[in-house]
């Protein structure tokens, strides 16, 4: 797969085949025109016309995430929605604004409401050699299971800011301890607007690189990873050049990590593709 | 200004302002609407309809060259266009792709066809600062006059790979031996599209970081910059936040380097709005 096949895979979104969610004046989500249909069923929490869908219930964000809750808890039973996660996340104008609600992370791309994640490049350098330490996802994960991923990721779950995140998952997937992860640098921002078979994924990564010392292997203990590996940062970017075999994102979040240490450079054909395909503009 | 006027600034491009320019099936430029209404008088060369311009004259680069050429004297003449600059630049359908036909470098807004630049960031490490050197741009320089710049600049001219520009760059700009300038590290593109008085500006910056010792101080011999200042980054970014002292696209190269050097880390309320709008699609 050329780099810009797994760019165009996390960019696949087609405005023509969603309608806006919005909440007053403000867009907050992007709703599949199937998903619309099945909320036309709930009129006293989402107005669904032809071309939006409005959240219409009243009250505070506790209240508005009980009335979302009953409509997901339905559309669960009916298997439009995938069992859900028990994790909820944040909905909000934007990031660090307060919540609007919260919803089931489960039901996140059935809304199109934005997510945030943290990724973690993990990498040493071996001579002139810079090595990644790639983790293998868990083989029952729902989402991508066993793919290759970055060190440490994750969602940002409501309650956990994003500094708060990425200590407890690189605590958790990685045994990263405190006084190494304190040294992560972070380094921006990948963003991209997916369709996938539940609906939109309008996804922001806050992307981070920690180097680490050599006598440093990460080790999971929540289940999340089956394994780590070291790999030389020039065979990871020829496994993604010629395979799926990373989590559809993990591949842009490596891809910027390439081009922002060098490691891609303007001698590559894909070069421009891939250093102006890593960062949507939130809109 | 906030960070996000600077890169506004530079993504100013309304497309109902414009039409694209055709040669054959491809579009290789976007002509404004008065620009395209200029070139009406020149049908052997341009095909003006309402809703696009076609480039229609036949030959190989060299014919259609001068063949543009020729509009282009006349339009300056005309003060359509500003006095050519005795520098051209090629137009290709893409990045490394022959080109289609070269063009006076003067003359490229008013055509809209890609440029490509090549844009250094000269910085040092004074204990846990990062330090960068700034350049001052000619009084005389047609292009913001006395502006504050990166450390080497340039746009990528026809005849000049994008090596060959840097290396000639930097000696003719900063005066930076052969031995240091290889050890620049290619980081990425900032990409931008833009109105100006001449038409659109849709612009691909290369970006180069260089770390350079502390005995190295830049030096200009060609008469485009008339000094350099070392500051600190954290001083620069609180320049580009409280003026528009700095070229329009340095404010945009040098917020990739803080965003990719953690130097502007997500507790800055426009972390994202500048992780995700320095690096414009390209279309």
């Amino acid at each position: 797969m050329p780099f810009r096949d797994h760019i165009a895979r996390c960019n696949n979104y087609d405005p023509a085949r969603i309608v806006p969610l919005f909440a007053g004046a403000e867009r907050i989500g992007l709703v599949r025109r199937d998903n619309a249909e099945a909320l036309k069923r709930f009129p006293d929490v989402f107005a669904v016309a032809e071309d939006k869908v409005a959240l219409v219930v009243p009250g505070d964000a506790v209240a508005i995430s009980r009335s979302v809750d009953r409509v997901v808890d339905a559309l669960v039973a009916e298997k439009q929605i995938p069992k859900t996660r028990d994790e909820t996340f944040d909905v909000a104008l934007r990031w660090g604004a307060p919540p609007l609600f919260r919803v089931d992370r489960g039901a996140v791309p059935f809304f199109g409401t934005r997510a945030y994640g943290v990724h973690l490049n993990g990498y040493r350098r071996d001579g002139n050699e810079v090595m990644l330490w790639v983790g293998r996802r868990a083989a029952d994960k729902r989402v991508a299971p066993d793919k290759l991923d970055n060190m440490v990721a994750g969602g940002i779950g409501n309650g956990y800011g994003l500094i708060d995140t990425l200590v407890k998952e690189a605590d958790e997937e990685a045994m990263v301890p405190p006084g190494l992860i304190a040294r992560a640098v972070p380094a921006g921002a990948v963003s991209y607007r997916m369709e996938t078979a539940l609906g939109i994924r309008d996804d922001v990564l806050f992307v981070y690189d920690l180097e680490v010392p050599p006598d440093f292997v990460p080790q999971n203990r929540d289940g999340e990873f089956s394994g780590f590996a070291l790999m030389p940062a020039a065979a990871v970017l020829d496994r993604i050049r010629s395979s799926f075999d990373f989590k559809f994102n993990v591949n842009l979040v490596i891809l910027d990590f390439a081009v922002r240490h060098g490691l891609l450079g303007p001698d590559d054909p894909e070069y421009l593709d891939v250093a102006t395909g890593l960062h949507r503009r939130l809109d």
